[in-house]
């Protein structure tokens, strides 16, 4: 890191400064300006280094120059992970899409929704057993029925399942039926939640927090890989600003992004980020052009009756124009929908 | 507009509402809840009445249900407007792209910029002769020197012009030189400007505010057209949010937003959004793919040596590249590039 | 609510949503403007039903009249709520200091910062035994062994303890050693954890999160509450906006907010709100002038070397001095330092 | 500044980024890493320098070490600016109160609210004579006619005058009728606009942009300092942020980080940062508790019927009750109500 002293600083500051950088291991490296010194710590920068080094009086600030994350960044893992998921191949050259209802309501709507976004090409299937939601007197899932019944419908048509998971308690549980791990934006720095599921081997599902700078994001897939999974995917599903015509704004550009950062493929929620069921085809459309790896779509068989977010799910009708559009688009990127 | 009491709001409440209600023209209509009282006050809404009646002891809220802006409104104009520019056509249906370096520094490099983008199949010329800058102490533009590079260029080439205009002063200067007013962001509330501008029958390219709501930014291009100037192209560059690792946050759900509640064209400059060329790409792509009716994208023949802006120019390589591949989505999409 | 149709619906849509309100055991009433017809249902609002409503074809949305929680609101408890923690008096009418470390590194640190907090007039003592921390490579807390150093600590000097709770299965333990939950930032929308505190008979310091509006905010405290636990205390901490001379942006404007609509106390923490210790006194003195019930400031006898978070913890001296002011402020205010 | 080179980067960059320094009259100073290497470049940092720099490929960033603004810095200029407007001293050691309705409708309102909030104890005069307006349908304000009401008005009690200037073509007029130019939010980034009102000699007082950094604020006031007047008040007057009970968001924080940076006055508006009356007293307090060298608070003897605003204006007898808590809490600290 590059520790930059105070205009004015003297020598005994420089002296505190490099004596600091020698007790933790660096090599220090003096430049003299007219108006500051700067001076340089050379070799591994641990998080508590930074601040003990911005401790010291005299110092102005300390500029990290390596990035805080290791395992989930392009120069630990140069190539895109490319992984499997049952038969569904995730990653660079895919367009991989996730569909399903928000919560899993009955047996009937589960499979009537799975059966029809099979038939317009998603091949991955969601359904939420577990609803974090802002009322504690709103419809909160069905649990492990809701679980069940996900199990069911997608060994039935053959599609890999994802569900969020949101108590540590519940992991053991909710891979049993599961494919793979949603941890929801509300979650994403449940560090205890993010280590449970980092100790299995099912591909995790990481939506961006509300408020999360990428680095942050990028910090939380690091929990999971430290702890041996190798398989995240990071989802962004719009952040909150001041912009109030969608529920939330959709931070395009982390596509770049992140695909420039890290290996992991990065995948968009049009659906929760606006809000609005008029403005999911465009969004999803969006992602796809950005260089999104997939996309998680609601779709509702009814969603004048939904027990929740109906009124940004697609119909089933709306879904398979979508991914008509979705695949022609994937063509033009000579990527494959997978 | 509705009128929300508190609760436990008395009759009092409830005639003072209704009395300056009828004072202000519209009709009052009474519900009583268990809670709450709520009174409806029909007819049409200034934004004065809201005020007055929030004013009223007792008094909640005010919601009002009519949209701020009229001219600028699809229930006032429900068709797209599609307008000429020159040879140009912009709207509905076509995919404008409008390049150029970000200052305009001499005419060999305008130039040889302009050149390349024609080539390229960009068919607006861009190119700043006034520029804002956060430094008093940075280079400010060529001023009406730049304005004839402009045109000369343009002119040759056959390219209609684009430039900024930063006071009312220059309206009357800039006009004899471009063929559209660009109003810059920073702008976008500078309320004699727009008038001046509102005044002219040149189009005005309104580029959206970097903390502007969407109603307020229609509510800036309601200013253009109360004034009679009815071509005005919406342009969104991002706005200012938490997000850290771009220079601004590209908002792409305001193109289906501003589409769906007005008839103006949407464009979208992924450049000064991202602050970064290697963005600009899949910006610019998602952009086409969310319904944008085009873009604004910096381009420099040796961006090693602009004098602004220069990370986030595009090289003529780079943009040929981009505009291949806009090329064949807009084709996909069924659109025309103008 | 209020259901504000679609300008230009008719009366098929009018019909529809009378009959929903209808079969949702409410009362409608119509009223029909000259451009909009607008219909308000009358009777209990559930998240569900308005979604119910903004679901029907025609409808353009639906305006909620009610607060969405109930035992945080200020109607459902009209007094300021005032409780004990051990011989603390929390709430209006008194300013309640909470200081200590960050972490707690070690009995003796813990001790002296202690003592002199204690000293300077704080009346109950924090220190954090689980740390949420964003790198996975960061110090985590000491754990148990922390807990039992605080409980030590605050038994010997007769100070209610506060520490963070972040992992619903560590309730019941760190019930056994703390006088109050705290909740942090990242965890206000865990609502397992929630739930689980609020099933306790402990006070919850419940902190705001980065990105959390004030409804959202009353309604974590709302999950605590509908589980029997009525002694929430609010805590605001900064929030994430674009601004970045400070971690995070003190919303100032959260105190008498909240104390408008709820009857919960609501504290303020400087430290983490600003990170920088320069900022701490200012923004201690404005929450109190504000109408703060209450602080929590990090204090930490040798920052230079502390474990986490050093750059904003005060000097026990510098500690002292503000601690002064607060007195001479609540004074001014006709306020207890308790 | 300080270049960081990408990971990887080969000599070549390293001397291609050396050559450019050189070039650029700055000193090369070459730290090799493990895995990075640092160039810093020593001397006059330009704008247009740290672009050069980060245009050569194999560049990852550059740090600026220096601020970008000179004149407003307190490295410039050590102590606190304090000056005279009129009879009235502003800065450090005073609390300045401006009062006065938001615009001018009329002389009989004017006078009646100036007599009521001399009494109160503010010392300067504010009204608008043009009002920036979200929609070109509102009322503008009363242009000349009002400012001449203005200058009757403050002549006749002794209190200087401010007024808000929107257009460089306005100057030359506003300055025959006012003591102190106001530049609104909307206007920060009008430079045109700034240099015009730096080119006099009559105190300006800066609103910050709606969602301006403080570095951007301070080099807006820094384009004012460099036409040579040396009298600017900076004014916190809130943020656009998602927080939405409250109009904007005070960001309180900045009252302490601009006076550590800068030797400039820094004032508050909580009329405008809140939009609610019932909001302005608490925030005040809390302003002048962080260190405000004085207020903006809008007044109005009737509100119910006031032009704009309304909803936010006090009235004269509770900003005489919130005057007389500003003189306990300035003497508290030390400060004299000026």
């Amino acid at each position: 890191m590059i520790v930059i002293l105070k205009s004015g600083a003297d020598d005994n500051v420089v002296e505190a400064v490099v004596a600091r950088i020698t007790e933790l291991g660096l090599a220090p490296h003096i430049s003299r300006g007219r108006f500051r010194t700067i001076i340089g710590a050379i070799g591994e920068e641990h998080p508590e280094s930074i601040q003990l080094l911005e401790e010291i009086t005299g110092v102005e600030r300390v500029v990290p120059i390596m990035k805080p994350y290791k395992l989930a960044s392009r120069e630990f893992h140069p190539d895109s992970s490319v992984f499997k998921i049952g038969n569904v191949t995730v990653g660079e050259g895919f367009v991989t899409v996730i569909a399903g209802p928000c919560a899993i309501e009955s047996e009937e709507l589960m499979s009537e929704v799975a059966v029809s976004v099979k038939a317009a090409g998603a091949s991955i299937l969601r359904g939420g057993a577990y609803k974090p939601r802002t009322s504690p007197y709103a419809f909160q899932g069905l649990g492990e029925e809701g679980l069940k019944i996900l199990r069911t419908v997608s060994d039935r048509l053959g599609m890999p399942a994802i569900t969020e998971v949101m108590d540590p308690r519940d992991v053991d549980l909710v891979e049993r039926y599961t494919d793979i791990f949603q941890i929801g934006a509300r979650n994403m720095q449940n560090y205890n939640l993010l280590m449970e599921v980092g100790k299995t081997r099912k591909p995790v599902f990481l939506k961006r927090g509300l408020s999360a700078p990428i680095k942050e994001w990028l910090m939380s897939a690091e929990y999971i890989l430290s702890q041996g999974n190798q398989q995240v995917i990071m989802c962004e599903r719009g952040i909150r600003t001041f912009s109030d015509e969608t529920r939330f704004t959709l931070d395009i550009s982390a596509i770049p992004v992140v695909k420039e950062v890290s290996h992991l493929p990065v995948f968009v929620d049009p659906s929760h980020a606006s809000g609005r069921r008029a403005l999911v085809a465009p969004l999803a459309l969006a992602a796809v052009a950005a260089g999104g790896d997939g996309l998680m779509i609601e779709v509702h068989s009814c969603p004048d009756k939904a027990k929740c977010d109906g009124p940004q799910a697609l119909l089933p009708e709306s879904f398979l124009e979508l991914m008509t559009s979705i695949g022609k688009l994937a063509r033009l990127l000579n990527k494959q929908v997978s």
